[in-house]
């Protein structure tokens, strides 16, 4: 067996059975054993931040990594971004990199680079494969390394004849590492806090923000009255009608400041202390107050859900509240598209179980706040801040989950970072909804230049936040691509179209024309 | 004056006039300078692998660097793979990258990353600037490391804090360096080699490839019997009727070994040894006999025209060729659309001065052979390797060269990784007609995949080369973005088409839907 069909046997034995892949010339061999070890589902992607993008929404959705396959270090370059974001949500993914040959390798033809280099910044683990013999261990160390708590992307640089050479068995199945639980004598320590204080807060993150661990934070609220936050860039949050709902902490320093004001006690669940996205003239970067102890509960490694039900325990508190009931808004049907009408239109038509990602940037505020009596849905956010992620993720999310509606909420400017997504939903019939926010700018920064102390916008920078001339067709993009694809100008118009695209099953996008 | 105004008039006191840009809060203190700095021609592109080819595209015909301006370490991993190609091509550019605050930095906030690690693969120079007060001073040795012989890319990262202080004065104009020539003796020694081999041979790469170097290897071909080889990854090559035409070693290993065996003495002119693309099973990596001893007349550093002139005129050879007439081929006027078709419209048809991008992939050779009799023009090749480079390259020759037809030879599969290049040509309304090559298939890929030892293809790898489920419709991704845009299926269809669209001004594109 060689190399190639070694690591993808592997692979298989670690039921890693998704590749999303931009091979070249030094995959090839990858590419030709996929007839030899069945199994293995191949996505073709047409840019390389579309694979890495897609293997984050996979993970965060899935719960276990996919691999990806890319060529050398400028298709791992075009990688990265979402990379990046894979990175800060914490999601597994095993990255095989080809590399060329050894014998090639130091003759420096024009695609020569430093592959590892590049990959660090955004690995939690990083290997050139020193022999073909080692294949299989040494895919076995990639994928220990990506399962790694709570999950890091791995990268497996391949040099290409060590995929053609003969390199033995494939390594053999692995016991998925778990999660520890902390120390009780941290949790009997953090009970006495929210017993004796009467302002503590908890942050929550990773995974401390699914079902379960959001029953035990209720229990908590009710019984301690302690406040619960969300982690904004956490990798994926339940929410809607029926489930306890932490506040999630607002973009801007000025109101997370404020949000954040008079809290004594800050409680980390998986979590890092609140910073803000970007720094600002006179601002600090901590949102919490600045004389605030922190104290984490558990981090990011160990196991956050387990520590807020033994915390609960601890706390005697046992009690949730009863489910808020579902609280559809009306459908609106007439009147000026607005990011609100259309939030309130997510809302009125929320599918069941639905996967929403937020790429809205300046739109996300108002669309969020209409969210909040919609049946439940998982909600997917941005990480990482590296723009491009909406579609590749939504993508991901739905190859993890194929019998869910995923809707991606993607503003136009930032869904054209990697809009190629759309051409991988259409080839695999990925039941996504696509939303594109086209307000014809970069209204974020618009915004952000006033905020960092740069004067008002005079007429050349302005022209540089105006993406409206010409204006982009995204009914053009998406069909260019396969995808059908509508216009809507009015909230008539965005509802009726909403609406068919749900009943609909198959990729749909929808550019709604904004007024505001 | 703040830090971004001074970094402004840094560069414009150096004659850099040009910025491409994509960037985010943390620049815009330098978008909103913009308007304060008169001079600094801005150009927006929607995607940050536009920016840094545009950027390599706009030094090949210029000579002189753009600035890039990037949002943090994800907009610059964005850029990574065009800054790639520009590092092969020995490229000046100033590349200018935004950090977050002093302040916020430590704070590890989400899009924080090790932007210098990212940076460093794909530039000769990388630095983080560390007082607003060394703001000149640090763009003064950005400017002299981009204008370093031969040209490279020159990373400066900027803390969003030391634009928005007070930085004090803009550094002055520098001295731009020259190449040096070689030592006399180095040239009397190569001169001895040609007039003592009878199989000697020339590699020119790098400006050794324009017009006065050709001249020259013209005179040392007709007076010594040298043969003249082109590096087929050069950066700009002029070619076409009239001009001395060195031979482009091929691209597989076996017709370039079989192009250069025999030769006994390989001279270097700005060229490194050449060497295959790829590494393949039981083929060598170095194309020249194993034996040929390489002799440097000309590092890439130094000033290979000039050392050719020298050796010219060391060996007594006063006299070129007389020019060669333009031979036009016929215009197909009926037909299949092949690669060799639309190869001979081309040159049928080809303007004055026009600038050629060649991304073609695997139908590059068959319209290379058809260009030779068509009147001159400036080739611009791969170079890195990696691919996406050749709309964003046409898009900054025709920013550098506004008054001459570029001309941009795409494949279907290429042109998907950087597509939001058609918006910007749009946009700024440059003159660049493409055409894209559509296969419906990474076919190079499939030819690789049996040269790489692989077998034929089965079913699921096939699947993995074939972009044509669903067909990409270049037409609607083009008018999408604001270009003008038709089909082509015949060969009729695609002359006029082609004629059309050159007599025009301003961006069009051609989907040219191949018939083989």
């Amino acid at each position: 067996m060689n190399g190639a069909e070694s690591l993808l046997r592997t692979l298989l034995n670690n039921s890693i059975d998704l590749c999303l892949m931009n091979p070249g010339t030094s995959e090839m061999q990858f590419v030709s054993a996929l007839d030899r070890a069945p199994g293995m589902r191949s996505v073709l992607c047409l840019f390389e931040g579309v694979v890495s993008g897609a293997a984050d929404g996979y993970a965060r959705m899935s719960g276990k990594p996919a691999a990806t396959l890319l060529h050398l270090g400028p298709g791992l370059a075009n990688g990265l971004a979402n990379f990046h974001n894979a990175h800060k949500a914490r999601s597994p993914v095993v990255s095989i990199v080809g590399q060329h040959s050894t014998q090639h390798l130091p003759f420096n033809a024009p695609l020569t680079t430093d592959i590892e280099q590049l990959a660090r910044p955004v690995s939690g683990w990083v290997h050139t494969l020193t022999s073909p013999g080692r294949m299989g261990a040494a895919t076995i160390e990639a994928i220990t390394a990506a399962l790694q708590p709570p999950g890091q992307v791995a990268t497996l640089i391949v040099p290409a004849d060590y995929s053609w050479c003969e390199a033995g068995a494939p390594g053999e199945a692995i016991v998925r590492p778990v999660r520890e639980l902390p120390d009780p004598a941290r949790i009997r320590a953090i009970a006495e806090i929210l017993r004796s204080s009467g302002s503590a807060a908890l942050l929550l993150s990773g995974r401390a923000l699914l079902d379960r661990a959001l029953v035990a934070a209720a229990k908590l609220a009710a019984a301690t009255g302690v406040r619960v936050f969300a982690d904004r860039y956490a990798a994926r949050m339940q929410r809607g009608a029926g489930r306890f709902a932490p506040e999630k902490i607002p973009y801007f320093p000025e109101p997370a400041l404020e949000s954040l004001a008079g809290i004594e006690h800050m409680i980390l669940v998986e979590a890092y202390p609140p910073v803000s996205f970007f720094g600002y003239p006179n601002l600090p970067s901590l949102m919490a107050p600045p004389d605030c102890p922190m104290h984490v509960l558990a981090t990011p490694e160990e196991d956050g859900t387990g520590a807020l039900e033994a915390l609960a325990e601890e706390c005697g508190a046992r009690k949730a509240p009863g489910p808020a009931a579902t609280l559809r808004p009306e459908l609106p049907r007439d009147g000026a598209l607005t990011a609100q009408t259309i939030g309130r239109t997510l809302a009125a038509l929320m599918p069941d179980d639905a996967i929403i990602t937020d790429e809205m940037v300046s739109s996300g505020e108002a669309v969020w706040r209409e969210l909040e009596g919609a049946p439940p849905f998982d909600y997917l956010a941005v990480t990482g801040g590296s723009i491009g992620q909406g579609l590749p993720v939504a993508l991901g999310a739905a190859l993890a989950c194929p019998r869910r509606k995923a809707i991606a909420l993607e503003a136009d400017g930032s869904g054209m970072y990697t809009l190629q997504a759309l051409w991988t939903m259409a080839r695999e019939n990925l039941d996504v909804v696509t939303v594109i926010f086209a307000n014809r700018s970069y209204r974020i920064l618009n915004i952000e230049l006033r905020r960092t102390g740069a004067a008002e916008a005079g007429p050349r920078a302005a022209e540089m936040m105006d993406i409206g001339h010409p204006n982009l067709d995204w009914v053009a993009l998406a069909r260019g691509q396969g995808v059908e694809a509508t216009r809507a100008t009015t909230a008539g118009e965005f509802a009726a179209q909403y609406g068919a695209a749900l009943r609909d099953r198959g990729p749909r996008l929808i550019e709604a024309v904004l007024a505001d």
